[in-house]
């Protein structure tokens, strides 16, 4: 089975920058499949870049090398790392962008320091090219993680926001939204469940009130926002033939709570 | 020969949804060669992702499965389909999208029921992930359509609009525009041909009379809208060095007539 | 080890016309591996193609196939050529947008003229389908290129913006801004270290004097232009966590001055 490597950057489309990671891998592993997850990530937004990891990495079988550059911190002392974990593995800088790999309770780090797993001149402005994916190829390849440098024990770990529990609600916050307008929310399926416990759950975003969770987008009434929980087991606001971010006015950090009713 | 599986959507290239469906074909079918078709699909625009396909289809070859997402039904009654036609395969949801696979006279489709080849826990809001991308590569590995659920001989069909002959013109419409600002009309090269019977052909769009047929972009005057055979077939509208729905201020249904002169 | 074949245009990734040219490309070559460089070249921009060939072909092994298309001529008498330099090849219109194949003394070019290396329907407006993807795919199946046509010794070039020394000074332009905002110029690095000489370097845009050289994006005071040498060997401008085009109005055309100070 080829191995694969997907790539996640906020490099964007535009500029080659992608094609080149691409080039340097193939040079390596030129079996390797490759799988953009996305390059339109904000800039520098490392938690953007975390949800589409989040979103992403269950539906890839093991195996599967992960590649993520979001990297304000280039050419400074910030570390590299590969870490495996849950049999994937995962590559990019030390600044939280991989904390989804640190959230199993077996994983392991190390810091991309072997010279002989990066390119020979290594750029003071573009490591995704001249660390992160030589790195991601030669592991693609089977190289064993303890050669690429020394354990590291610290990672930097960012955790994406979570709800909490408060006087009976669920109370979180608007995480990012889609293409689509829908509203995507630190709320996690699990939680409305356990909160419900089989009675209807009702849902405010900022201070509007919304009808109880439905089903299915074809479920609701067009132009009117309905919480659902969307396909990445969390709470979304979506409006059918329409976009709960522009009717809603929310927006990142946007307050949102769910009660039993 | 490695099976090639294309994708066509409109779910963007900011979010990883094409990525994880990716992750999905690929941990079926490894050895799966991926090609997107485009992503960009104006949101719920059937029209248009049959257009893509149209264009595209005839240049694939034989045995590519064509995963075509565009479904607004999502999670309501709507069926999803598999369809053998022409040596080619297209999976995606049963709302008219699949329409170019029913042109020719000999066509197989079913509804995707067998759980077997679905994922195991399918989300109310992403069959693309759940049903179509598993579907697309269960096909490419082989699996016959007659395993993937009951025989459906009534799929939704919604043609494309075609031009109609009228008083010695062929008189139809703009469907689509490409990124050079080119206009694609409904009028095809065939009908074209069969109305000039070898005279010269003038061309109307709205009430500008443009010149006749050119040859070449090379050909025209630049600034200056000209009617063109385009690589589609269909008669295109393009400016040279311009845009052509800018300068003739033409949109999809804006009518045009094409006489013998 | 499977051939890459590379893909650059201007034909963005709304519309399947890269699709397109890779369902041809792997309907002759089946077991290419192909990799997007980009498709957001500006319409008909060939300097701008080119500097992304520049700066993505160094990193792509020995064998690797290019196609560019960025062709305004498309349907006029230009030639299309395939061009052998450096161990790679590349296809392309000959519109000077090959023009970094010509780099390496030893080149060797032919005009795409064999009918049984293109589709057997050629349009007058996709050569990038019916001439160009064709002759990528059968050099990346290892057809020798002499098949393809005759030898042409006279290609167009179109050298990139260069410096030239002016009284102690190294003066160029500002060439292309990427994503980030960062400015890329004609000043190359080894002009650059020659001129220092060890010395300190001072940099110019336009009129406003910026600070020496820095070793990294994390070295520079946010919000503050500063030179570096990008990862394209290319003197460049940036604004650490902001635009350096932004901040400081420049422009392809903008001068750059770099003198020892």
């Amino acid at each position: 089975m080829p191995p694969i490597v997907t790539l996640t950057s906020d490099f964007g489309l535009r500029d080659p920058f992608v094609g080149v990671m691409k080039g340097v891998i193939l040079g390596i592993c030129p079996e390797a499949r490759l799988v953009d997850l996305t390059h339109d990530i904000d800039q520098q937004d490392i938690l953007g870049a975390q949800l589409a990891l989040e979103s992403s990495v269950p539906f890839f079988p093991v195996g599967t090398v992960h590649l993520a550059v979001v990297d304000p911190g280039v050419g400074s002392a910030r570390r590299a790392l590969a870490v495996q974990s849950a049999g994937q593995c995962f590559v990019g800088p030390d600044n939280g962008l991989l904390s989804f790999a640190f959230k199993t309770p077996a994983w392991t780090a190390v810091s991309l320091t072997a010279e002989h797993y990066r390119r020979p001149h290594v750029s003071q402005t573009f490591h995704g090219r001249d660390v992160f994916a030589p790195a991601a190829a030669h592991l693609a390849r089977g190289v064993r993680l303890e050669h690429f440098g020394p354990l590291v024990l610290d990672p930097v770990r960012l955790d994406l926001p979570a709800a909490r529990e408060e006087g009976g609600a669920l109370v979180g916050e608007v995480i990012a939204e889609d293409r689509f307008g829908n509203l995507i929310t630190s709320l996690m399926a699990e939680g409305m469940a356990r909160l419900a416990g089989g009675a209807t759950v009702e849902v405010e975003v900022g201070d509007r009130r919304l009808g109880p969770l439905k089903a299915s987008y074809a479920g609701a009434e067009p132009g009117v926002a309905a919480p659902i929980i969307g396909s990445q087991g969390r709470l979304e606001i979506f409006v059918r033939e329409g976009s709960a971010k522009a009717i809603l006015g929310a927006r990142r950090g946007t307050p949102v709570r769910a009660r039993p009713c």
